[in-house]
């Protein structure tokens, strides 16, 4: 029976099982690179998929690792790239989440030490968590003579372009403290980027960290079902009801199914339907729970079902 | 009888226990931070037991993972710390054997891309392995558009204290290749520095480019085995008659173990005698594989030994 159901995983998205589909959904979940959009280029027809579904009723959120942009600055992205009728609470961001964590879940009572980009110490600056980290350091500093702050009881690690050894030997210092809490606002081991080229990602920092203090980070984002939870608490949604729409197995589709949501894979990313499908025929119960339920070539294809659905 | 056999672990070698231990021993390695010196300091004694151990007539290595320094600067390190009879043979640092490794094992036929710090370059110089990585980049250059080397067949990874995002993600795109070997120089995890600091160590960098991208690294220095082959395979040692003195129970025992031969435990440095006891007396199966033979507060404890051994 397992075996049966696990089979029904990966099924393409068409005509009237669509319509069907999206009909029983309140609620749609999206991921945005490699979803939406991909890099500084929108997805084609996503922005009339987001706005269809918006006019049908139907709650969307926007449930992004990426911490790189406080979600101000993606409603301007979301803006610009064509997609006007999103607001500031449909945005959900790993960078918000580990803010909203820090302050009301932690209650940390302290200065947090972050490794970063603007998103998160604009998010956590607007939480009123108080922030270390962004200060720079006298030219030749090192881990022998830099100051450190006393009052740090937290360390928050995401994606830093400007990351330096520096960073991370202040992180380690912080962290041998064991009330010190560690946090990684996502586990993205990579990102793609233009030509063919990658980049590390906030998984990459935080494994670093790991390794040299020697424990494990808290993960905020995805598959971690914290942002779900950040949803549930303040819309009320059901899972039951709502469906998640991601173009990677490991976060997007492991996260939708840890929440009990159905998962959509949207071929325009980082995941691979030979991937999708390499999970599911295998006989590893952990890669069972990245078999995406449902199949698309792009979230264009929920435009008919929409279009229709007057 | 293995539970026999583990509990004679952690003995303290003292009187004519240890004389007679030294008699039966040919060949002494030393690791060396937390051994014979504290970063900049000699552990008292250490100079006097190693020109001892060669007056008797034994092989001394100092098998170190540090890959700061090239064997000539730590030939001026030796002698600055009052190491008189230390030649450049007697030095097994993780540095020079990731050179030998990729010359004559891997016999890598393109450029070794490098995260690492001088030892490492000047090693590979000297062992002429074409070498890319140490180049300044052009000021705000990102991996979105700094030049890529087509010729790089290897990514070598260790202690970079100039480590910055751009590196870590160039290392990222080279190893897209399947092909392009991955090397680490060691696996330590973090290094005390002076006032109760520590700082990441090669494996919490290397850790960071296994996570993103998605491979794990050959480690060249303790506890692979490797560095041991590479005195073997020069010197002809004789495990059984082989001694291995070092601090850190996860590397150095664990090395001296995997490679057939009795280990001490310094205690100054980075392991406890508790963690000692606490590998010793637990029933996981890898611990017991970090239990050393021996303990001494520190290599001067072998003094007395080697005094009376005329």
């Amino acid at each position: 029976m397992a075996g049966a159901t696990r089979s029904l995983g990966c099924r393409r998205l068409l005509g009237t099982h669509l319509k069907n589909l999206l009909h029983t959904k309140h609620c749609v979940l999206f991921d945005c690179d490699g979803v939406i959009w991909n890099g500084d280029k929108a997805v084609a027809g996503a922005p009339e998929v987001v706005s269809l579904l918006k006019k049908r009723g139907k709650s969307v959120f926007f449930v992004t690792n990426n911490c790189t942009r406080s979600r101000d600055s993606y409603l301007s992205k979301f803006s610009r790239l064509g997609f006007c009728d999103v607001v500031q609470s449909d945005v959900v961001s790993s960078a918000y989440c580990s803010a909203i964590y820090l302050r009301d879940m932690a209650k940390v009572q302290g200065k947090v030490y972050v490794i970063g980009s603007d998103g998160v110490y604009t998010e956590l600056y607007e939480a009123g968590v108080p922030v270390v980290g962004r200060e720079p350091d006298v030219p030749g500093a090192t881990i022998y003579d830099c100051p450190l702050d006393s009052d740090v009881k937290a360390v928050l690690v995401g994606y830093d372009d400007k990351l330096n050894f520096l960073k991370l030997a202040k992180a380690c210092c912080y962290l041998r403290d064991p009330n010190c809490l560690f946090l990684a606002t996502d586990g993205d081991p990579w990102h793609p980027r233009p030509r063919g080229r990658v980049s590390p990602g906030s998984g990459s920092l935080a494994a670093a960290l790991e390794t040299a203090a020697e424990r494990k980070a808290t993960v905020i984002g995805k598959p971690s079902r914290f942002m779900f939870q950040c949803i549930v608490s303040r819309f009320g949604v059901d899972p039951a009801r709502t469906l998640m729409v991601g173009d990677r197995l490991e976060t997007d589709v492991l996260f939708g199914r840890s929440c009990g949501v159905d998962t959509v894979l949207a071929l325009t990313g980082v995941s691979t339907l030979q991937q999708a499908l390499g999970y599911r025929d295998s006989t590893d119960p952990q890669g069972a729970a990245c078999v995406p339920d449902y199949v698309v070539d792009t979230v264009a294809d929920f435009l008919p079902a929409l279009d229709e659905e007057r």
